[in-house]
């Protein structure tokens, strides 16, 4: 999917929601436990519930990696039951790979040719040749971690250089070398929301993957004011507040009340830039 | 396997050589390719051959994922094989994985719990909840990328701060709050050999994990000259210079002669330290 139909999706649905499927099978209500996939049950059912108010899908591949071989079912049936019913919606594999090019070119070989999904997380501490190889296929993306959502993302990330460059500044600016607007995005989580300012110095153009709105904390208002722009640019991921806002049997009405919720803030936001 | 476990193979074997499983459906020797599973046969074809002169084995999971749920199968049926029929050779799995504490814990699961396997390598990008999840397990290990042996390196891991402290100085001296040299090795690249000086002032102790000799094109003497410590404190890891000595049916007697002739070189090596 290139930038302006994600952006036409956007506005036509007035809405830049993603769902994280972070499906954990310790958390899939009791009264799916006892069919054949009932990682791939859930997963169907928040999807068919959640659609109509989302943009985009973000399976987090250790949720079903942890489950081995049929957890890796689990996750291509995810994938075709996307693709088949849902074509319209943006894919993200949330797997933060990242290895030097040689190997890295058999994840993208994985995740662009074999799942054929639109867009990979890759983590950006190897460097050049761990994120180019992802770079060669039309209408696919790059989201490269910047600034993390999480307590670590102190740890490394916003140490400045002797020029007082920050480590996630300089991984945005020197990654634009490598790639561009068409196919490059950024990890930025919503919990550092006036962080956004000094993203956007950086990164103006580029869309963002917002995780950390909800469970972890982040305000959609606060990432809208410093972060969104004119054709949106945004990306925002729910994952635990929508697919588990409730444990019974009622679980797909209460995330797609959740996503619904979100949808309608974010029409809002659309408004304002409109 | 603990630290002890671990260097009484190395000093019994004279060796402290890891054979990389980087198995590629691509170059598998044609006599193979019609078998039901050509990529677990060649393993288990290369260990056969291989496992009396190394003490350690890494597959990297890209190579196994990116052939889907059947890669997964052959990942696993290598992972079995070598449990039952070398268990005193250390499992390192190859992922790079790393993610936000909750996810972490996860690929914790996966890879200790799931798979019982000794080892996993881990990129420090997002920080300590993105680590520590994995040094919870008793007898397992993180494997901590610091340097790596790839041209990319150079984009962040060699960007000094303002003291002066290097990215990659960073991640060892920070971690080491997080985990000893009970639980706890780097990566470091062969590449950058003369770099394992500045290495070794960071980290006196702990064992090395050292990609980039062979293929790469990193020198063992090199490595040993700066980087060997008292109870050897190295892995290093041959992949494509053992696994595909040879592109026909003699492929295991080639990988053999190949890890043999290592072998050899690290016996003088640890004669030196004796």
């Amino acid at each position: 999917m290139n930038r302006k139909q994600l952006v036409d999706q956007i506005f036509s649905k007035q809405s830049f929601l993603c769902v994280g499927l972070d499906t954990d099978i310790k958390k899939v209500p009791e009264c799916l436990l006892n069919n054949e996939d009932p990682i791939f049950d859930f997963n169907k059912a928040i999807i068919d519930a959640t659609a109509q108010y989302c943009v985009a899908y973000k399976p987090n591949l250790a949720f079903y990696e942890c489950m081995g071989v049929k957890g890796m079912i689990s996750f291509e049936r995810t994938i075709k039951y996307l693709k088949e019913n849902y074509p319209d919606h943006f894919i993200i594999a949330d797997a933060k790979r990242g290895d030097i090019g040689n190997t890295s070119s058999m994840y993208a070989r994985t995740f662009f040719e074999e799942y054929d999904i639109d867009s990979l997380t890759v983590a950006p501490y190897m460097g050049e040749d761990s994120v180019t190889p992802f770079l060669n296929y039309e209408g696919k993306w790059v989201i490269l971690l910047a600034l993390t959502s999480n307590k670590g993302s102190h740890d490394f990330q916003l140490t400045a250089d002797q020029d007082g460059e920050r480590l996630f500044e300089k991984v945005i600016r020197k990654s634009q070398a490598w790639g561009d607007e068409q196919n490059m995005m950024y990890v930025v989580g919503a919990t550092q929301g006036s962080m956004f300012q000094d993203i956007r110095k950086v990164a103006p153009n580029h869309f963002l993957l917002v995780p950390g709105v909800g469970a972890q904390g982040g305000s959609l208002q606060e990432v809208c004011k410093y972060g969104i722009i004119k054709d949106c640019g945004l990306l925002v991921n729910s994952s635990r507040g929508i697919i588990y806002a409730s444990s019974g049997s009622d679980f797909a009405e209460a995330a797609a009340i959740k996503a619904e919720a979100l949808q309608k803030e974010m029409a809002i936001e659309l408004n304002k830039i409109k």
